[in-house]
């Protein structure tokens, strides 16, 4: 496959910017960036009048939530968890999971999202909703103590990673994710950390998302959430490491979290819809800490538009710190991106460079809110909208071209949801 | 013409929602609201899986300005405007302006916004745009004394408002717009008062935009903008009173905002991306000033979506004040249509009930990212797309349908502000 006539945003530090440059693709990777790349019985995609760029990474999602999207709204995480959400979520089947799980990957691949990490349960339907839409994935059977007394639920989530970890050409690989500090006792998560240990697997979990959680660790174990997992040792595994939410942090947090390389999954438009507050983003920046974005369920964002996430960031914080100079449109983009990538331990992901993974998104500048570009980073990060994403290539495979799903039929997937969420919910 | 079969969010106290309603319209006005109203020879839209709600209000943009949209980024507003905004301005011509303005007020008709409050310069070009756009506009030739040294200008503004008040079956209403306190002297504000108080008309000006402002005015006059301007007696005026941003705002501000009935745009992504800060939405909720919302113009938004700014301010605050019962959905929308037009002193407008002017939008709720829609308001506020606007009415005419604009060729409008841009920006 040949895109031609691309300007592309490498997300490279080098080369940031090509125009009039053509990409070559083979065995779903990137093998030439050239002009003029001659056209040889392949398949080519203009990409006049479009940006090209890596695909959004979103680090922290839970797809198959999408059901209880808008429902039980302007309630604090407590409340909206424990009264709404988990018995609600007793009543999900396997095949709930897949039809909501492939919408969910729909409906980011159509705002330009290419890899998702998710955590939730029934996760295998997650897998098989991945093989259809062609979404990049990390994924995990979320566990908690609470829910799982007999150690029943954290020997699925191995089974699932050793099943599961490195299949689909390693467009799915596995993470462990203990919940919370808040659903698990001391001896659970001890439990949980030895099988990441045993696996030589990532964790990602939920850390400092509301006050409530802060507080309360400091008042039960006189530590911070971060310093208590920390200590645990659950920052010396050697995967991946990835802090959800992290919105309430000390200076000695934020220490922690650089210097274990452990990166932050932020959750800008969860976190304020939830009222858990504004994670500080300055300080995470200064201290060199990996921030990167995720959407969150589509029950507390209520979208999963990673775009959202990315314009949010960019403005956010130059208006809360009252400085424009705060995470220009290019910096932004790079937590949208590589920084994604690299949470993820996805490191030939995240920009457009010979030998990385062919997951490329094509911005059409056609739209009135991008006329005219002006500064390409800008118009991304500022002005577009999640329906300039024209076409999404994930590992080399086209699954979305001119906004149209190559390999599904969306109508059913759409049927299938409204169908479960009335027998969940209760027709809301 | 008779809308069938819709979901409607009314945006009134009484009868918020209707579900399985037509509306009839004659002459620019809902003229009936009941079930199976029977079709005569009329034309019929269908409102089948829509949400059917008055148009956004969008009460403080500058439309021509689409030509720097993404041009200077991330300087503060001083700089901004002062070293790349006004020199480039002297550049623009009457046609450019015709042009910038037809494709922001397409850009707005697109993102469901059926009103704007618009003050800027070459406002006849504005005017013959809106003619073609077919949006509502409330339109002000601004003015400001260190470029009107001999009132040239201000004449112009009044010749304006004479000439244009009431245009188009009242679809186009004027005011008087003094930029802001900051570029115009006591004596040059006083003329024109004078002007406002001659035509009965109202005044929408830029005030407490930034803490420069604002500490300018105390230091030069030992006052705030907004107890400056309220004793030259700006607030006594006949017409509708409109402050731009209001961000920086003390509890004296706040009470005479509320005292005289002065509405607030606020332009919470341009406050926040010419790191201008966020206004005090608590406080003048409590104190009941009527609240609205503003995109500002394209080149410091930078895209003219009215849905954004619904959806920043629906989550924004929750977020701010770590209270997830901040502004829910419904009073969000509130501040989008009803208060947008009370803004404008537009008191027919902004609800959907018999007698009110046929603004109306319907909203499909048939993208990925509205299923399931579980709640109309939440859905509309938190996950809505501007794609998902489907269907745009205003003043009775339908402007856009089906995603298609009725009268205008959208390409050739984007192909002259491309070109104009290039002459005006030099080719970025």
């Amino acid at each position: 496959m040949i895109i031609k006539n691309a300007r592309i945003l490498t997300m490279t530090e080098e080369n940031p910017f090509l125009d009039g440059y053509d990409i070559k693709i083979e065995n779903g990777v990137i093998c030439e960036i050239a002009k003029d790349i001659p056209v040889q019985c392949c398949e080519v995609i203009d990409a006049h009048s479009k940006l090209v760029l890596p695909g959004f990474v979103n680090t922290h999602t839970h797809a198959s939530m999408v059901f209880a999207r808008n429902y039980a709204n302007d309630l604090n995480l407590q409340d909206w968890l424990f009264n709404y959400i988990f018995p609600a979520e007793d009543k999900l089947t396997l095949e709930d999971c897949y039809w909501f799980s492939l919408a969910a990957q729909l409906e980011m691949i159509s705002g330009g999202t290419t890899t998702c990490s998710d955590n939730y349960f029934f996760m295998d339907a997650t897998v098989n909703a991945a093989e259809v839409s062609g979404i990049r994935a990390q994924l995990a059977r979320s566990v908690s103590g609470i829910s799982d007394p007999d150690c029943k639920k954290l020997k699925e989530a191995v089974e699932f990673c050793k099943r599961n970890n490195g299949v689909f050409n390693s467009r799915i690989t596995t993470t462990i994710s203990p919940h919370s500090i808040y659903t698990s006792d001391e001896a659970y998560l001890r439990k949980v950390l030895t099988e990441a240990q045993k696996l030589s697997l990532g964790i990602n979990m939920h850390l400092s998302e509301t006050a409530t959680e802060v507080n309360d660790c400091y008042a039960q174990r006189g530590v911070s959430p971060i310093k208590y997992v920390k200590d645990l040792g659950y920052f010396d595994v050697e995967g991946p490491l990835v802090g959800a939410h992290c919105v309430h942090l000390s200076d000695e947090d934020i220490s922690i979290l650089a210097d274990h390389n452990v990166s932050v999954a932020s959750n800008l438009t969860s976190n304020l819809k939830l009222a858990s507050g504004i994670l500080p983003m300055d300080r995470l920046l200064k201290a060199g800490v990996n921030v990167s974005l995720g959407t969150d369920g589509a029950s507390s964002h209520n979208r999963l538009s990673l775009m959202n996430e990315l314009r949010l960031a960019s403005i956010l914080f130059k208006g809360l710190y009252q400085d424009p100079a705060v995470l220009p449109a290019k910096d932004a983009l790079r937590l949208a991106t590589v920084n994604g990538a690299r949470a993820l331990g996805l490191n030939n992901l995240g920009t457009i460079t010979v030998g990385a993974k062919a997951d490329i998104i094509l911005i059409s500048t056609q739209s009135l809110n991008m006329t005219p570009v002006n500064d390409p980073y800008a118009s991304i990060a500022y002005s577009s909208c999640e329906s300039d994403v024209d076409t999404v290539i994930i590992d080399g495979t086209v699954v979305m071209k001119n906004r149209e799903f190559t390999g599904v039929d969306v109508e059913n997937v759409k049927y299938e949801v409204k169908k479960r969420t009335e027998r969940i919910l209760g027709g809301c």
